[in-house]
C-alpha cells in the first residue's frame, strides 16, 4: 500500500506508535488476559493508569498545583453548556470573543445559561485577522471571558493570550492543546475535546483553577459539575476508559518525543514549510494574516470550486486523505496536528506542485 | 496463560471475536491505511457504518419504525438529567419507581428538572422482591413513569413490564439491554450506557418514540436534545466514533450468533446453572426472590466478610476475575452479561464447589 497521510480535521490521525501499542495489547492489557476496555475503572490497575496519565499531562503542560485536571464526556460542545453552568457568578454576565464558527457556536449554547456580551475580534477583509486582544478596560464587569484559541474551519489561531486583567480567562483549546507551550497560570480554565491532539473522540479534558470550583448551579448535571467530578476522580459515572487509556499513551508518546517544546518546534517547521510554499505560489491562496495563521489547520483554495474538487479527488487517490475544506468555507484544508509527520507535509507540497503544473 | 473469565459488572467483558476483529483492523480499517478512529464521522465510510449499525440494532431488537435510535455521550448518568429535560410536559410531574441504587440515583438527578413522586417497589425482607408493577390507577397524573429494569448492585431484575396505561414508560436498561427479547412498543423510551452488553464505556443508546420528541426545555444542552440529535444523525458534535464502531461489531456478532432470542436462551441457561447451584448449597446465600433474580448480575455471599475476601482473592488467582461485590452491598457478584460464555459459569461453579469443600 502507498504511504497514507491523513489530513482529517478531527477525528484526526493518532501517533502510529500509540495505535501499534494499543493493537498489541488490545486483548491482553498488562498480561491480565483481558482488554483495558473490559476492566473496572475503579480497579487498581486502571486507577494507576489514570494517576500516571494525569502526572504525565501535568509534566507535559507544566500545570501548576492549584489547577485540577478532569477527564469528562460530551466533547467541547458539552462544555459550551457546562462552562456557564459552573462559572456563572455574582456578576451574572460573561464576555465571549467571537473569532469564527466555533467561538460563535459556544456563544449560542452558553446564552441559555448566562447573559453574554459578545465582541467580534475578527477582521475578514482584506485578510482574516484578529483585531483586538486587550480587554482589560471592560473585563472586570464579567464573571469570565471566553475565547477559542484556534478556529479549525478558517485556520485562524490566536497565539497571544488576551489581556483580561484579573477576570478568569476560559479557552476552548480543542484543536491546539499540547501543540505549543502555554502559560497555564494565565487561564482560569482550558478545555479540549480529545480528537485532534489528545486521543480519540469521546473524551474531553478540563484544566481548571481551584478558585473556580464549587459554584455550579444546583441543576448542573453531575457528570459536568466540576467540583463533583474533582471529588470523584472524574468517575462520578463510568468514564470512557478506552479513550482515557489512549490519551495516556499519547501523553507518554509526547514525553518520549521531547515534550511540548519539541512538539512545538516540529509544528512550527511543518507549518512554515506549507505556508512558505503557499506564499510562493500564485495558484493557491490562503487568506489568513501571517500573525494568525494556524499551525494546526492550513486552509487554501485555487479559487475555483471545480478545480478544488479535482484537487481533493486526485490527492485522495495519491494517499493524501481528507483535504476537503469544511462545507461552510469550501476549498481545501490540511490539518497537521501533532501526529502528522513532516514527511506528510512534504508529500502534500510535492503533490501541490505537480497539480499546479498540470492545472495552472 | 490460564483461561481468564472476567465477571466485571462494567466496563464488562466484550465478545472475543469483536475484540479480535478490532485488533486486526486497528491501524487499517477497510483497507484505507487509517484507523476507524482517525476518520471523519461525516465521511462516507463512517456514515455507512452507522447506518448499518442502526439497521442491525433495529433488526436485533425489533424496533418499530416510529422509534428513533440515538447514539449519545455521557452515560446513563447523563440521561438521568436528559430524560426530564426532554420529557417534562404539561403535567410537570413524573413518577419514578425505586428498586435500588440506580433507580434512586436517577431520581436524585432528575429532581433538579421535574417534580417527582417516588414509589418504593422493593421489599427487602425476607427477600429482595419487587412488590408492585401495576400503576394504571395513578399513571395518568404524570408526564412519564421511569424505572430501571435491572439493578446491578443487588442483582434484582424486573422481567414484567409495569402497567402504566397510556403514560410513556421510560426504562434505564443499561445492564440488560439486548439480553432478552422485549416489546419495544410498550415503552416511550429506553436508554442504556454501553459498557455491559453493547460495547465499551463512552457511548449511550437511546431508543425513543417519535411522539416524545420536540418538547425539550430550551436550555437542554444540544448534545442531549433528542430532537436536535435525531435531526443531526446523532452527530451534533463529534461522536465517540471508536465506541460506535465497536457497538456495530457487537450488533453484527449478536446477529451472527442467532439474535436476541438465542442470546436470551444462553443467558437463561447460564443463570439457571448458577442459581441452581446456589440453591443447592448451604454455604453460599442469595437473597433475591426467584422471580426477580437477575440474569445479568448474580449476587451471593458466604455470610462472613473474611471468607468473602478469601473467596475473591483465590478466585482471582484462578483466573476468575472481578467477583468482588459492590462496596455498598459487599459479598460477591458474578456479572454474566451476553459476552460471558457458559464455560465461564461452569468454571465459576467448579471453583465455588472446591472453595465450599475447603472452607465449609
Amino acid at each position: 500500500m502507498t504511504e497514507v497521510y491523513n489530513f482529517s480535521a478531527g477525528p484526526a490521525m493518532m501517533p502510529k506508535a500509540v495505535l501499534e501499542q494499543a493493537q498489541k495489547e488490545l486483548l491482553n492489557w498488562l498480561d491480565q488476559g483481558t482488554s483495558v476496555m473490559e476492566v473496572s475503572h475503579r480497579g487498581k490497575l486502571f486507577m494507576e493508569l489514570v494517576t500516571q496519565a494525569e502526572a504525565d499531562l501535568r509534566k507535559l503542560y507544566n500545570i501548576p498545583e492549584n489547577y485540577h485536571v478532569l477527564f469528562l464526556q460530551g466533547g467541547a460542545r458539552g462544555q459550551f453548556a457546562a462552562v456557564p453552568m459552573n462559572l456563572k457568578g455574582k456578576k451574572g454576565k460573561a464576555l465571549y470573543l467571537n473569532s469564527g464558527h466555533w467561538s460563535a457556536t459556544a456563544i449560542k449554547e452558553a446564552r441559555n445559561f448566562i447573559e453574554i456580551d459578545e465582541i467580534n475580534i475578527l477582521d475578514t477583509e482584506p485578510q482574516l485577522k484578529v483585531n483586538r486582544l486587550d480587554f482589560s478596560d471592560v473585563a472586570d464587569q464579567y464573571d469570565y471571558v471566553h475565547y477559542c484559541t484556534n478556529e479549525t474551519i478558517s485556520g485562524v489561531e490566536i497565539f497571544d493570550i488576551p489581556n483580561v486583567g484579573d477576570t478568569p480567562l476560559i479557552a476552548d483549546m480543542s484543536s491546539d492543546i499540547l501543540s505549543r507551550g502555554i502559560d497555564i497560570s494565565k487561564f482560569g480554565m482550558i478545555y479540549a475535546g480529545a480528537q485532534k491532539n489528545l486521543g480519540p473522540a469521546g473524551i474531553t479534558i478540563v484544566i481548571i483553577h481551584d478558585d473556580l470550583l464549587g459554584n455550579a448551579r444546583q441543576d448542573t448535571p453531575s457528570i459536568w459539575n466540576y467540583a463533583v467530578q474533582r471529588d470523584a476522580d472524574s468517575m462520578i459515572n463510568t468514564p470512557p476508559t478506552f479513550a482515557w487509556y489512549l490519551c495516556s499513551l499519547v501523553f507518554k508518546h509526547l514525553l518520549a518525543e521531547g515534550g511540548v517544546k519539541a512538539t512545538e518546534e516540529r509544528n512550527l517547521a511543518k507549518a512554515a514549510l506549507l505556508y512558505d510554499y503557499l506564499d510562493s505560489s500564485k495558484f493557491y491562496h490562503n487568506t489568513v494574516a501571517k500573525e494568525n495563521r494556524s499551525l494546526m489547520n492550513v486552509t487554501f483554495t485555487t479559487g475555483q470550486d471545480e478545480l478544488n474538487a479535482k484537487f481533493v479527488a486526485e490527492a485522495t487517490a495519491c494517499g493524501l486523505q481528507a483535504l476537503k475544506g469544511h462545507k461552510v468555507l469550501g476549498g481545501m484544508r490540511a490539518s497537521i496536528y501533532n501526529a502528522m509527520p513532516i514527511e506528510g507535509v512534504q508529500a502534500l507540497i510535492k503533490f501541490m506542485q505537480a497539480f499546479e503544473q498540470q492545472n495552472a
